[in-house]
Order: structure tokens, then C-alpha cells, then sequence
């Protein structure tokens, strides 16, 4: 049901009933490996190209989820996932490989929670029994179509950010007799195209921040909610810089924002010592955090109420060379336990 | 509502208010100029990059089908669409300029039926007063992206088809006074990913047509109907080969196809004597025929029923390279008066 002018609230707050959350060998040695349910011990998963090792991460986390949620392939109604290669080639080949009916999506890093809440929207509205969403990401084969190839050694500045290897996959379904201790999707917020003029593409979390903040407050306006009513506030990739940018914002807005209840799933990945600048990005930053280390934390009890918000930069290398500035959004999800 | 395994139902059969298309000056020429609302005097619409005009094309039918409908930006409650550009930044780039709240999808040339499919469910259950969806393609730039800049004069086989340049959006809606005379979107069945194995870029009609074929058979399976229950039955851009195909495939399969009721949109757009190779094709050949040319017939009383299959080839250069098969998808949505 639409509330307010860009919100969905979800009467029957379907059930996240299992996941999936694979990542490589740098997730592995980061500071939440136990929320992952499978490492690989290389960037290739055993296939010649990245962006084929890219398709097995997808099929690994899917497969997780499914086993996770005793379930089959044929029991899934649609699939809806994406993520940053071009023509979102390895979501689409894993599509193959499941041949369950599927929707491509591309909302860049935002595309976890525009899956989820299509998702929920499609559940909770009997549009299927279970639907499979995620986003997954691989560091080696972003960085080659995006800037080059890591091979080249080529240097960034300490804004940029470092794109998460990983796919995070999640069954959602209808309230079942599970329900009590499952995470529900209870609304989501679909985000306008926020572009505030910047131009750098290794200053992503900069530009991010304040299509994430127009989010935010378009979400507790339409939902008639505070800051206050979540236990946690968490950003997809903004980074330390996009984090601390947007925490700003939201402050001379008018809104009061603790600091420990409101962080970014790319700060939460990787330890201080891996060497990763400003912080993880790329469409599995949010999809392995949320699908893995937040639903965990829900279901240990440390969090009731969590507001997730995945933020995306919709360039390409094309528009920067076209002298583009870099338009983003940013799709929120409350999940509730 | 779900019906089968992979079809919804519409039970409130949200109308297609208004719709705008535009073109370039090689579909001014074609067969159905009339069925464009604005054409282009050439490629460049007045920008200096393929991709800028790319997002002209998008953001002209948007306002085409804004005004039409009577309808301001702002009584938008969400924008769905895609385009074939890499991380679609034509669409991007046009959902920043209109600020509504922004759902990117990709199912390269299936992507306007995957749009009308997911605006058509939000609208049913209430998840929006007007939903805006459509897609585009542009022919130069896809060109330059997917083979060779046209400058360089290569050749193709006669299997190859025709990039269309243009756009095609609709507003979709509740039932109002007017539905009475507007066409309405009573279901839609989504598509697995088919691969046949089939490994040539330049024959996409052939590899598409398994696919088309498939969700066919499923949406009639699904929704307990037969071919003649529809007064046409129109695919996305499959071209001559790819209709031949799956016009064959269906007969194989036992189902009776009538010639004359089951078109190609690829084959309505052009005139015989442009040099299109196969037909056309490109995510605007299903949108602009669809979204123009069997609307209005459809309000002009020729036809009733229509079943509307885009067609997509989820391939890219890089998986072509990489001796990838191609994988292909098509979603069907049945619009009738």
C-alpha cells in the first residue's frame, strides 16, 4: 500500500525466511567473517575469468539460501537481483543456470534493497510464495570495467573505495508458522535520483550521501516514523567520508542522530589494517552486511528495528568522460524482528 | 495475484492512460509514422554525444506521455524503465531530470514489457496512483557499444538486425471515468532465462525465439488460456528469423498459430526497402511499436486482445568474447479493451 508519496508499507510483513552470503579470500580476513556463509580461497572460484568467478559467487549465495530455507528451485516464483557489470552479465548467466523466472534490475550499489522491496511488494500482495532477491559484487571485475584492471597497479586517492567481493541472497516469503523469530520487511522507500553537481568518481560515498539523506527523511515523512523509532540506521557503501557527510545532513536538517545507531555497512566489512581507504562499496557491500551480519544481529536480539538504506551511483565511465556529474539514489528497507 | 507458476493476474486492471514515443529520423521513414508522437531531425538531438541524445529520446516521451495523460512530474509516484546502455545512464540520467521516484531495470530489449509487468502489479494492489514505465534505445549508440561506431562502415550478415532509435513510456493507473475506452493490462508472465546454445551476436531474432516461445506456453498455461483467445499475439524484435522460429517452435509444440495474428514488432517499423538486414530490434522496437502503432489500433477497434512478448538477449560483448552462449529472456503482458 502506497504511503505518503514515494513509500510502500507492507501489511503483511513478509518473513526473510533464509539467506545466502558468499565473499573472497579480503572479506575472509575482514572483521565479520562469521557472517558469511561461504569464502573462496581466490578471485577466480575455479573459472577463467572474473566475471564468470563473479556468476559463482550469485550461484553459491543462491544456493545457500535456498538449502538454508529447505527449499528447491522450483519453488521460487521469480527472482529479482543485478549487480555492476555490464549488461549485468553474471546475475543474468545464474539466472540461467536456476531458470527461475527473472527480473534484471540495476540500481548500482542500491540494488539489494530495490530488490527487496520489489520483492516484499510482490509477496505481500500474493504475487508469488517465495521470491529470491539480492546483489553481488567482485572486486576484480569492477575494477577492470571501471577504472583498470587491479593487474596495472594504478593508485587512488584515499576517498576511494573498495568494491566488496561477495553476492548476498535472500528468500522472502509469506508469514508462516516460522514468523515469530524471522526478520519481516515492513516497508520501503523508493529513492528520487539525487544529483548535487559532484564530478569525482573516486569520491563516490561523497556523492552518494545526499541522495541517501533524501531517503531518509522522505521515509519518516511518509511513514509518519522518527530516527528514534530504529534501533539502527545502516547505509550501504557511503564510506567514512559519504557516512560522515551524510550524518552532517541529517543534523542540519533538524534530525538528531546518535552516532552508534547509525552506520554504513562499508565501514562494518573490512579491519582497520586492510588496506581499503575510505571504506567497501559495490553492490555486495549492502547485500552480504544486511543479509549477513545485520539479520544475525536481529536474531541474536541486538537489534528490533533496523533501517536499511543501499545507496547507488547510476554513472559509467562514459558519462565521466563525458563531463557528467554523478546522479545517485538510495532505496530504504525496514526490517523488524 | 499469482496464477501458476510464474503469471499474475490483474484482477483490478490498471488502464494505460497515456503513452509518449518518439523516434529518429530513420523510423520517420518507416512503415507506422503516424504512431510516433515526435520525431528527430537527426541523430544528435541537438547534444554532442550519441548517449546524451539517448536521454533526450527518453525524457521527450516522458513528457509526451505526462502531457497526454494531463498529468504533472510530481502525480508520478514511481518511474520503472531501462535502457541497453551500460548501467542504463540514459535512463538514469532522465529519471534525475524528472526527480520521480526511480526503479532501474534491465532486460535489454525485454525491458518495456518487464516495466509494464512490475507497474501494472504496483498499481494493482495500490502501491501507486500513476506509474510511469518504458524503454529506449538509440542506434548509434548502441552500436558503438555493442559492435563498431557506425563510422567505421563495417558490414553485417544478413541476420543482423536493426537498432531502433526512440523511446517509448506509458502511465499506468488506476480505473477512472475513462477506462471505458482505454486498454488495460489484465496479466503478465515473466520469463525464465532460455539458452540454446547458440553463440552468433549478429542472429539474435533466432536466439530469442526459444525464449518467446517459452513464456508464451506459460503465460497460456498459467492463465488457462489459448492462442485464440487473443486477436493478436505480438513479440518484441524478433526479426524474420527469430519469428519464422518460434512460429515453427509453436506449431511443433501442438499450438495453432494463425500467420496474420502473430506479428513481430521488429518487422512492423521499418518499410521494405530500408536496409534492416533481419528486422529491427533494440529496446524501443517492442516499446515504440507496443506503447504507439497497437494501441492506437487497439483503440481504433481492430484489436481486442493483445498479447505483447519482449523479447531480450541477456548477452553482452565481453561474454560474446569470453565464448559464452547466448542467454535470452521474454516477458508477456495481455492488454485488452
Amino acid at each position: 500500500m502506497l504511503k505518503g508519496s514515494q513509500s510502500w508499507l507492507f501489511e503483511h510483513s513478509p518473513i526473510i525466511l533464509s539467506t545466502g552470503v558468499t565473499g573472497g579470500p579480503f572479506e575472509r580476513e575482514g572483521r565479520i567473517p562469521e557472517d558469511f556463509d561461504h569464502f573462496y580461497e581466490d578471485l577466480w572460484m575455479g573459472q577463467d575469468s572474473y566475471e564468470k568467478a563473479h556468476r559463482i559467487l550469485i550461484e553459491d549465495a543462491v544456493n545457500i539460501a535456498l538449502k538454508k530455507g529447505n527449499l528447491k528451485r522450483e519453488d521460487i516464483h521469480f527472482m529479482i537481483g543485478g549487480d555492476l557489470i555490464n549488461q549485468i552479465t553474471p546475475t543474468n548467466f545464474a539466472a540461467r543456470t536456476f531458470s527461475i523466472p527473472f527480473l534484471g534490475i540495476f540500481g548500482a550499489c542500491s540494488t539489494s534493497m530495490e530488490g527487496l522491496a520489489l520483492a516484499a511488494h510482490i509477496i505481500n500482495h500474493n504475487g508469488a510464495e517465495y521470491v529470491l532477491t539480492g546483489a553481488a559484487s567482485h572486486n576484480a571485475a569492477a575494477e577492470r570495467q571501471y577504472r583498470y584492471p587491479t593487474e596495472y597497479g594504478a593508485q587512488k586517492p584515499p576517498t576511494a573505495q573498495w568494491t566488496v567481493t561477495g553476492a548476498g541472497y535472500a528468500v522472502v516469503a509469506k508469514q508462516n508458522e516460522q514468523s515469530e523469530r524471522l526478520p519481516k520487511v515492513t516497508s520501503a522507500t523508493i529513492g528520487k535520483v539525487v544529483d548535487m553537481g559532484l564530478t569525482d568518481p573516486f569520491n563516490m560515498g561523497g556523492a552518494m550521501a545526499p541522495a541517501a539523506v533524501d531517503t531518509i527523511i522522505a521515509h519518516l515523512r511518509d511513514l509518519g516514523r522518527d530516527l528514534d523509532d530504529y534501533d539502527l540506521v545502516i547505509t550501504g557503501d557511503l564510506g567514512e567520508i559519504g557516512r560522515s557527510t551524510a550524518f552532517d545532513l541529517l543534523q542540519q536538517k533538524g534530525y538528531s542522530v546518535h552516532e552508534d545507531r547509525f552506520l554504513d555497512a562499508g565501514l562494518l566489512i573490512y579491519r582497520d589494517e586492510q588496506q581499503i581507504l575510505a571504506g567497501a562499496s559495490g553492490a555486495a557491500s549492502s547485500a552480504t552486511v544486511m543479509y549477513g551480519h545485520i539479520l544475525n544481529e536481529m536474531k541474536k536480539g541486538v537489534y528490533r528495528k533496523v533501517l536499511c538504506i543501499a545507496t547507488g551511483a547510476l554513472l559509467s565511465p562514459l558519462t565521466v568522460q563525458q563531463k557528467e556529474t554523478i546522479p545517485c539514489t538510495a532505496h530504504a528497507v525496514s526490517i523488524e524482528m
